[in-house]
């Protein structure tokens, strides 16, 4: 039976990448430590993707300060990567490490693989330190993702992380209160 | 082999329901033709839920102006959604259906069940009017959502319906600018 | 093949429970050594439910003076049942714990799961301190129980896990004579 | 899976039957039109049996009344039941036909055969007219039945075919008020 | 492959028995050592069993002068036994061990269990001393044996175990002549 | 699972026969009208065999009175059955068919084949005019039968094929009393 | 897949046999360390075998005199083979074991018996001192075999198993010249 | 099971072949109609074959006088044939079709292929003018054939298809007595 | 059982495609009536493919005049051909269409995709006009391709084609002799 | 799957061989150490294969120079080779060992097995020292090979071999310019 995502280990991968103006291997041992945002678009070079990549590359630093890191991912290689960032301005500002995909190995396991096109849906996985999946987000073509949003919902998940999971209300950004819960609450909020 | 639920149509269920003070059945008939929000949360009477539904029936109006209608879900019966709604001020002030899934027809066809707790995950899926799933998120347990990103989302989505999935940028919102892209601005932008 | 319970042990759950303004978590470890009357109804907050609890409950020194322990199950969460102890009368004088079945473990294995509706037949089963089955009703939807028949039930049982399975006489109470067989009353009673 | 009993129709069977000094067959289509108590007990010329049968021969009238047939079945052969009759004056009195089934067809159905021995458990199904089993009851060994309590249950059960399930409280008797049921006592009872 | 019975060992049985107005415990251990007929018949109290049942009680002391025993079995418990030997002048005289086969192991066993009616077949079967059949006969409802024919048979089978299978002619009763054969006589006789 | 033979069906057989110094083909469709006799004996020209075959010879008249036929049957072939009357002078009296059955047909319909050796055992099956076995023996090598026991048993199938199966009393013989069972009888003889 | 039975081993098998007026039995065992003649035929006491077991019975000693057994196999008994010695001219000059086949083993080992009359095909097999098989002819009824053919090929086989397979003309015959090959002569001869 | 190959039919082949230097295909139709000699050998150009092949030459006249044709049967390729032909004075002499089987059909369908080394057995079969095998011989490498056997064995075939199976003694040749079976004689031959 | 490719049909695609600053999808039926050359290579933008790629682009027009159609296929998508034509001069001068397989579609079915890099092997297959595939080459990554040799085979497969399949030498070019074979120079050349 | 041969590693063969005059056996073993070339073709004695084999004859100093061995396979036996070389002036001019392949194992491994004829289809496999494939071609009936080219691809595979594979350009010659790339020429060339 399928069964969904959550609490799920990701696979033990190892992939080619490009990341300022150097080739490197990422395994899932490399991602380990730190939380990971694996961002999911169809293909390099295509029409409106760079605008989803340089929202993220705008926020790259915000998702540092909470020791995350992204990795965009493509069913192209890295060769293409580097091609595009040589050739496309919004791409040139992109810090974060591009994943080469090409062989499909991390889109399968997530499951975001159109075998038809052989291109990636649109996904978003928030990966929390251990590389256990903690949410995550599917879109069909064209439904773009927005930065603050996963930032947001990142956060989240690192509260619960540390405070346990009957706390968090709706919406709730780092600093904002939040509830303690008691028994005589129980059915009352 | 697991798919993803991306156009995948929803199954064809009938179950209880609880609206304004009456109980009443709905089906997958009942839902085609609009726009639905399927909104799972784990129970009813727990810790922080409310928070979440109460976020949603703030902004229900705005999901009604784009034809669509919210379907908040639990594993709990008609029973316990009218006992809560008399007991809890912010449930008080839902107006959308609240349906009752005990025997978890729906949480399975979802793949949002935790077999080990009763419980359904944190969820939601947008549904377009023929039925097929067009954008979800799956949370762990205690990682709330934003209702305003599932509007945002499902704006997005009716937008990709009306105009086709090569145009959207990220973060888009309606009314911004929307890109119509040309053979000569592929690996451009 | 289908095998009736009688002799058959129970399986090794763990639940939530609520009792008397608390939660807790109750496993069958905790239930053995005493006698279990397993008392399974369809639903909180339904209609009629609470007469058959109320019964219990104002029997429920009886029980316990034969070392039997009362414990009520429905498909409801322990917030739930909290939620109704809270709202009703009869209820609120329930003093034995009330276990939450929300992932059906227990209506399961005792074989009172309607699957169509995920609600619990009206059952009742009585179980020895070493875990065993040794008497079971099972009635349709709104055919109510009887708490003294059950009680009555458990005493027979109770007297013949002393004395052996060969002497009990229809409808006896405890105090009235038993019937000392010899080969020679064979075929003359 | 195995599922209970509650609803599921009973096989067509045809057995011998002894009753009132004459030998005939009784098949299922002999029962319909009226409720059915089928009354399981291990063996004829055993040492208690007689006291459950004659509990039940003593109430017979009140069961006719009630447009019910009482069905005793045993593992032994209508010669046998014959033999009994004459031999011993508790089973003189009983007016009700006693099943033979040396076969066990009758109870590998009801699923109250004990392999082992070739005896049958001491077990009580109430069956209503279109052969459907409403209630039962299954003891070990030795653990008696109450005919007044068989007698209230059957009432129970004919109450609820009349007037649907949700109304029936515990214990209840014919000529008690009944619950008539209404939205605004959900959750009050 | 189905295969005859001969030269096949009997089952490891345990069952009640009923003799000279006690109860036992009879197991295959208890018939080894001793040449065995086991006399299969319907159904005690039944019409015409106890002519052939008293044809071996005349004959019981013949058998028993050639290290035989006798057991005579039914689908009926032992408490029927007895009180068919109370209630019978011609089972009265039995001596034999009767034994109740009521869960139907050793006619199934031995291949008589007519599953439809729950009875046995009238049928012999001649074992020897270490609990290997060596003869057996099976006759349809109705058609009765012949005490004197099985002793003859008996008798030929313990002259063929002592003397080996090529000597035994047609008809052979004990103190008649037998052949001696010799490589000479073949084909001559 | 095995079976017994009572009341099946012989197969649809063709075999070479030896009678009367001529050969013949013998089928099922030419047995059919009369009782009949099979009468299956190890080999020709082997020991005693010959005295077996010798008793039926000299009761042949009184088995075609009473319209039934006898067959005997060995693994050999027609020639040899035929060399074997003309070498032996008990054989030699023999009118009934020799059935040749070296490929085994009736030995493994009847079970009587023992694969070690590829001879048969010596076994008597007793069929109606039907086709249909009422009653067979199967003796271990070397017991002999007894064609006087044959043929009461033939008379007694006969009896119980015309008046039913419940009237006849052990070792009947034509001629003698039949009790004519009325229920009042039942368990008094 | 079947493969042929050259070089196969023989079965390790053990029958009765008939050899100048006695009986005997004979396994594999006995038969290694010479070569060995398997000639089958239909059966004893048929029309023309005689003249065929005649044929090698003229023979014997060429056969003997270089090492080889024969063995006629039929799926006759020894006995028949001793009455068909005593009773046929031909048969009593054979000073060869005649092998008795009754269960068919050696014919259905050799892949000769014909299951539908039960007898064997006029087979010969030619099997050397370790028990594989060199060489077999196997005709339809009717089609005889010639002594004279069947020593020439034991011969060629004797002499390739001395000399190697690459040497031996056609229709060699022991004495006549056999051509030593040399690579200069492939393709020359 | 494997079965012996008389009586079956020869597949539907269609091989190239050579003849009198001339290229043809022949297939199972073409050969239909006329007896068949299929003679298989294990290669071209290698020992000793071509004495064989010759001793076939050299009978030619005789099989062709009794409608018979000779195909030799090779692994080797028609083109290989020709060579040899023309290469090898004895195969110069040829004038029968000379078979090729490179792709090992017939040698499969004979049974006469070594998988290991690919070459053929030395074997014949007899095939009448329906296609069915009648006779054949397979011998171990190395055991040549004798032309004059195979064509005794022919006519003896072509006898018994004229006059029935029941006639042909050991070693008989056409112009010989035959003998003409009676009821009296059997056993007597 | 695998086999190889040579006369199987190509599969039933349609793929993106790049050609001439122009997308458009092509598919089998596209291909037909043309010989067809397709070209595999690891990936765009990539160390030394374009060697190749330049080698066919420079003699494209050669497989044009002989009715050819080369076809370029690797595992990037059209947008990163097109990008790869604007960035590299090599790449420029390609006038044959560039085909996109990211899914695999057809480097699976040619059975030349590297599954751990998802990148396909160097191969060139030559297809017929019906899409019948009549040469291939596989080559281990970094060992390039030769455009004349891999016309040479071209212009042979279009001779033996038009002429039958027994007529071509090694390395023929076309105005070469070719050879007209005879019966008669069988085994001579 | 099928996968196609690259880096796949050859069979443990052991095949006869015909080199100058001399039988012998070569197997897997013996191949190691050398680059091997096994050019399949699909019959001795047959039109044009010859000047294929002549071609490489022509050139096998040079293979030999660059440590390389040819064997050239068909499916006929090591007797016809020889008897080819002694027969035709191209094939004597063979230094080469050429291998017998009756039995198909090469050719079933390599996949170049014709079923249907039994023939090879023409093939080339370039095999390094280590017995693993490098490059191989495949090409239908008729269609001939290049011994230059053959030569040139094993240089390049001998070539990556020592340096790598992601530095050889199309149609690279041994002595011509290679290309050194740098991540700065990625997508430049």
């Amino acid at each position: 039976m399928t069964t969904n995502f959550i609490d799920s280990e990701i696979i033990d991968f190892k992939v080619n990448a490009y990341q300022n103006g150097e080739f490197s291997e990422i395994s899932k041992q490399d991602t380990l430590g730190k939380w990971g945002i694996y961002f999911f678009y169809p293909a390099d070079f295509s029409f409106v993707c760079p605008t989803e990549l340089g929202d993220l590359a705008d926020h790259y630093t915000d998702f540092q300060k909470v020791n995350a890191e992204i990795y965009s991912v493509s069913e192209d290689s890295e060769f293409v990567h580097k091609a595009w960032a040589e050739a496309t301005d919004t791409i040139a500002k992109v810090r974060y490490p591009m994943l080469a995909d090409p062989a499909g190995k991390l889109a399968r396991f997530f499951n975001v693989l159109d075998e038809e096109s052989g291109l990636a849906f649109r996904a978003v996985f928030i990966v929390d330190p251990e590389g256990k999946i903690q949410s995550y987000t599917i879109n069909n073509m064209g439904i773009g993702r927005n930065a603050e949003e996963i930032l947001r919902t990142l956060e989240a998940a690192q509260f619960v992380a540390e405070h346990g999971d009957r706390v968090c209300p709706a919406n709730w950004h780092p600093g904002e209160d939040t509830i303690t819960p008691s028994l005589d609450l129980v059915g009352k909020l």
